[in-house]
């Protein structure tokens, strides 16, 4: 597992974490805090206004000792949907470009492509081909293509593509389009002891090979969608898990809570989404006892990124739309909410 | 979740891991553990002698840093089985017990139970009618009898059992007969900034509720068994995690590494096992890159515990002690390794 990015590499989390990524340096942090906050240290990409004092006031009543609302570090668990809530969806997942390229790279070894759907509308129209398939269309694509090979393999393959591939219209590394004031979320959250995790319905060895780099977020703290794997001893007497055509499980809708009751074993307090499949994981976590948050990054900037909703094919907001006033979800409006989208803007 | 036991509860985890169970702490603690080691203070229910200078030597390696075995604190994956690895398993697995004990107990609502095996059986006869049942019977036993009920309504039934049930030979709460010199050594670990995960073919939902408090390994780290769970929207508008009947996933054997791969998603370093059904998880722990640790708990200690080990109908012991040798496989000779075997000796 050398080649997995260490929670110390020198990266994006430990420049915007700061301290914080340093568990040891957590508490003279803390008390910096109190100091660092009222100078407006913290979240400095998001617009004063409701959503982001009501992010403030949440983590502090869950972690002012002997407040009515105390929570104790252990259980300040914190989820986070990935597409469209960390980092940009639009035009297409990034999970889907990698898909049609590596359908692309692979297509000499599979013949029969040429005349199989959706592969050969893959190698003839490229990712566009994909836009419309569900999240597990996608991952039965991607398991069928990588069937046979081992999970270090595919690692590699993920991390390869991540740092050479580019956005279509930012023409950068994907991992440049996380949203600058949700990296500064990340790192308020963790500064206070909160234990986040991503809780995506994108394949969980898509995301693990780079979410601690670009998010700060380690391997076993991402929850995904994942197909199946066999462990065998190798030609060379070697162990290893070959991954194979069959899907395990779909984290997405009311897959979400069930992923996180399977992988975490807490209900969160606090949550994260953007999209209809992410109601039920913030259902899930506001309507547990004592206090919650839940909130929603609504898709309003064209001209900085994207603007999309009740009608989108990516990143559908309907029902999520009309559950929040009821429900207290807070509702990012991206274009008025964030100061930044990306951090080079 | 207020009920699930947390990481700050005062339990025997605070009381053994001390200062390492508070993070902030680490630092001055790591400082202050030079000089512990050499004065003897961990792992004092270790008897001087190979298989503990081999763990003391081994964390030294990966924690001296510019050692050329130096591992990131990040990157300090430690898996442990459960069930006679960490505490007692025999003469039958506390899980069989809850089992037993939850048929009678739910069998006045299913009258079909008494003339339909393997229910009839264990009103009949008691747990022992269970004994001879795989861990994947025995978790489709449970699924059966808990279908229906919420993941909350499930916990409290195990943790009201925890607390009562009392082990057949030791007249004790099951979580008396945790091993004391591996709690030692799990809080040994910790204070060198591991992070230790249970790897059990046990349910998840079975250990998750006790876990924290006795092992101080938080629910999100206990990787097990499951059954599948459903989201639904209860009558008083509540969402509930159902409990289904179907099996989901099965962490034994070469499910072991299966499930390493998928919850955490890191090849440990370090791996503790009992029985053949951990030899696949040793395999693929030592097999990685730099260096690892694998140990495994040989019970020869009938007089404080039990001695069993080839022909053993539970934890059965054979592949595991041919392997050992030529993979540099700690052996613990429970007997003559072990000062005391449990904290009430």
């Amino acid at each position: 597992m050398t080649s997995t990015p260490s929670s110390n590499d020198v990266s994006r989390r430990t420049v915007l974490s700061g301290l914080a990524a340093v568990p040891v340096l957590v508490a003279p942090l803390r008390l910096a805090n109190a100091q660092a906050q009222t100078q407006g240290a913290w979240l400095q990409s998001w617009n004063e206004g409701p959503v982001k004092a009501s992010i403030i006031e949440f983590v502090a009543r869950v972690t002012t000792p002997d407040g009515a609302d105390f929570v104790p570090p252990g259980e300040r668990i914190a989820v986070f949907d990935n597409d469209g809530t960390l980092w940009c969806e639009q035009p297409i997942y990034a999970q889907v470009a990698f898909a049609s390229d590596q359908i692309r790279a692979l297509a000499p070894q599979h013949p029969e492509w040429r005349t199989k759907q959706p592969f050969q509308a893959v190698l003839d129209q490229g990712a566009e081909a994909l836009a419309a398939v569900s999240q597990s269309e996608l991952l039965e694509i991607l398991a069928v293509a990588h069937t046979g090979i081992t999970v270090d393999a595919f690692q590699k393959t993920v991390l390869d593509w991540i740092t050479t591939a580019r956005h279509p219209r930012f023409d950068r590394p994907y991992t440049d389009l996380a949203y600058q004031p949700m990296l500064e979320l990340l790192a308020y959250l963790r500064a206070h002891e909160f234990k986040p995790f991503i809780v995506s319905g994108g394949g969980i060895d898509f995301m693990r090979p780079w979410t601690d780099k670009v998010y700060g977020i380690p391997p076993e703290q991402a929850v995904g969608s994942s197909g199946k794997t066999q462990f065998e001893i190798g030609a060379d007497g070697k162990p290893v898990l070959v991954k194979l055509a069959e899907l395990e499980f779909i984290s997405d809708g009311p897959g979400k809570p069930a992923g996180i009751n399977r992988f975490i074993g807490r209900r969160p307090i606090f949550a994260f989404g953007n999209s209809d499949g992410d109601v039920p994981m913030l259902q899930w976590t506001t309507s547990g006892p004592g206090a919650r948050f839940a909130g929603i990054v609504h898709h309003t900037d064209a001209e900085r990124e994207w603007a999309y909703d009740r009608q989108s094919n990516i990143g559908k907001l309907n029902k999520g739309l009309d559950a929040a006033p009821s429900n207290k979800w807070a509702v990012v409006d991206m274009k008025n909410d964030w100061k930044r989208v990306f951090a080079f803007q």
